[in-house]
């Protein structure tokens, strides 16, 4: 019989299509033909099926779909550890803001360089951005093949990227005509947050986010200061400051939530918000522990996102999903709370859901894109294996992603990045680093 | 000028002698003796000096002292995954003390050696441990050269190594005899906790304690349950009741320590009680959060733990670092709280102080046992590098190791280990995993 073609196939011992240990196939295998999975069974099933351009083999390798950062500031890479252990406000205006004022476009494309590089090499295949200069973090992006969510921020203040809202404007208008057909890149409308944009700049925000079908990306909620601001300054929370503004919708993507009544949850759940949860950030800003688990019980999509590497320090999501399952096990003193297959349903296809876009990914299905990791499981800390899930979220580290694969595209093999260039990136990114330290002693 | 004889020297760009990041060495190297560190200083310098017989050279490498986990329960590594999310008791007694029961010296012997492969490789180098069969953990952890405290564990009721306690007295006697003038491996006496063991047997084993110099380490007030119950029975809280029985001093090491209130705190730190804190641990069984800042500032030597890989579910003492870090900021609602040198300061220096070896280790001092690793700093999630004790906390993880030398042995190069199999250890730790799950189906 004649084998169907097939340009990639991919095998290993365990493949997960989705976040359900029972759903795991032993002796794996996939098959993808240009950007899309066009089968999953067996090895076996498989090859015999399939003549495949390339076939990737991992002995004791498991295949699943990659992972989906739901918020981050790529960018900021550059900034990790420049300055930890502070209180929030030294932290930003005697530190990052100085550093960003001095930010050149150059600078944001190599520093977001690196953090795809960190991206990739740790199991994420979809990341939903916020920051300046979004031209560079999407010229980065679309060197690195990565699937991504880019915004160009919005605040009433000047940019360093465009100088007056005005310009900003014009700005994110050329991006979207630049990137509406793009296979892997959307843009996005981003406003900062409620506290550092006026009404009017929120509601313009959100007719362009109309205007062109887009995600309206937001802080929302993130800590105490910016609940008390807000209700002294509009006389209500947060959340009811954008339902007045007719700002909750289904393509709204609310980043931390961390300050949230229960009423609050019920009006985010109504109007089917999406919320992108990022734990280790709030942890180390000391912002608090949003209450995810309430949402979820509320029917909110919850995703998970890094946040930027500046307050995190890092974008590894396996390491993200950790903390998560834990943090919310001892926060309700509840050891059956966020279980480890609720984890990762978050930091894969709720992610996908979270961004509108689980048509094309966040599980291993026929008719999906492409987008696929591998895991080395041969090794100490993921032996023996009983459970695949717990071990992806309480013992894997992003280290531990032996292959990635975008969009149909082959991005790392053997923890070797194709698209993007890691020792030139490493060896730039030291010497803007130092740029910035002895800009700080002049 | 002749040169000095030095078995090995390690050089690399960045050589961080203790947890400060001021004293920090650029273009560092160590020269080891035997066991022992002779010289700290630049490559130049140390070069010129001395003639080695071995020179490891890693570029953008980072050498620093081991990791020092100062609460674990190394063969639980097998048990990794087998049962998560569970209420504790329904953890316990439904999934581990069954798989216990059946547990064989060599299971103990095998499942210990893929947890020191762990430890190495994420780059422990000390470890105390506490469980049954521990003259096979002595075994293994013999074998891997690693530094090791360990502890044959007493409760009221029989034990599956020992039988009744009385036969347990004996068993540890032959330990003490056996590894009395040991380098690496110390014995230590070791009640399970306040609600497993009578006070006769609490007493009991402070006598063998003292009789060998030896630390007693115990669990205490762990969570809720634990001081419920003995307050139901001896009307006081876990330290009141090791306090009455006059238990309480230097060298006991006391892990968790979860439920403590300032007058308990103030007990400890009185008489000098070390705390052993398993951060990760206690989130996952939804135990609490310890009050180690209070502990701090109450002047207790707290070192870090891991807890046994069942209820972590890895050894990867910087993944704990991290969490350590991050969560008492979150729950002080304090970015400050728990900074990156004090979070890696209770990982090395204060472990060994935990362990009451800091003349021994936990800090690169001439003089001092030769437990370094190395770490390689060229990668994304550690680029660029503004402070060495941040990336350590907040980025690093063990994976990032390359080597690692205990005792002046190099027990792993290039992230291969010397002293044990891996491979082997991992084919046969897959069989074992195969027996407990196929045993449950019985």
């Amino acid at each position: 019989m004649q084998k169907l073609q097939a340009d990639l196939i991919l095998s290993g011992n365990h493949l997960l299509p989705d976040s359900t240990h029972k759903n795991v196939v032993n002796s794996g295998a996939i098959a993808i033909k240009g950007d899309t999975i066009i089968a999953i069974g067996t090895q076996k099933k498989l090859l015999e099926a399939y003549q495949p351009d390339q076939h990737i083999h991992t002995e004791h390798g498991l295949i699943m779909s990659g992972l989906i950062n739901t918020h981050t500031h790529a960018a900021m890479a550059c900034f990790r550890g420049l300055a930890d252990d502070l209180p929030l406000m030294t932290w930003l205006e005697e530190h990052i803001f100085p550093v960003e004022s001095r930010w050149t476009p150059d600078a944001v494309y190599q520093s977001t360089l690196l953090s795809l590089a960190e991206m990739i090499k740790s199991g994420t295949t979809s990341f939903c951005d916020m920051y300046l200069f979004t031209k560079e973090v999407a010229r980065a992006t679309e060197e690195s093949g990565m699937r991504a969510w880019l915004g160009e921020v919005f605040y009433d203040f000047p940019s360093p990227c465009y100088g007056a809202s005005e310009n900003g404007f014009a700005y994110v208008d050329e991006l979207f005509a630049h990137y509406r057909d793009h296979p892997l890149i959307s843009v996005t409308a981003n406003p900062h947050s409620v506290y550092t944009c006026s009404p009017d700049l929120l509601t313009r925000l959100g007719t362009v986010a109309q205007d062109n079908d887009a995600l309206y990306t937001i802080h929302l909620s993130e800590n105490e200061a910016e609940v008390a601001t807000c209700k002294e300054r509009y006389n209500c929370s947060p959340v009811e400051h954008l339902k007045q503004l007719d700002l909750l919708g289904s393509k709204t993507v609310a980043a931390h939530c961390v300050m949230l009544d229960d009423r609050e949850i019920k009006l985010l759940a109504k109007h089917n918000v999406k919320v992108s949860h990022c734990q280790e950030s709030n942890m180390k800003l000391a912002s608090g522990t949003a209450p995810i688990v309430k949402m979820l019980e509320a029917g909110i999509t919850v995703g998970i996102g890094t946040d930027g590497a500046a307050s995190n320090n890092d974008v590894d999501m396996f390491g993200e999903m950790n903390t998560v399952a834990i943090t919310h096990k001892v926060a309700r003193m509840d050891s059956t709370a966020m279980n480890a297959e609720q984890t990762l349903y978050a930091a894969t296809l709720a992610g996908a859901k979270v961004l509108n876009a689980e048509k094309q990914t966040g599980s291993l299905e026929i008719g999906k894109k492409a987008d696929i990791i591998v895991l080395n499981m041969n090794q100490p800390h993921l032996t023996p294996m009983y459970n695949l899930p717990s071990h992806l979220v309480y013992a894997a580290r992003g280290a531990d992603v032996v292959h990635s694969i975008i969009n149909g595209r082959v991005v790392m093999k053997d923890r070797i990045l194709t698209t993007l260039n890691e020792p030139e990136i490493l060896a730039r990114m030291r010497e803007i680093g130092q740029n910035v330290t002895n800009h700080g002693k002049d």
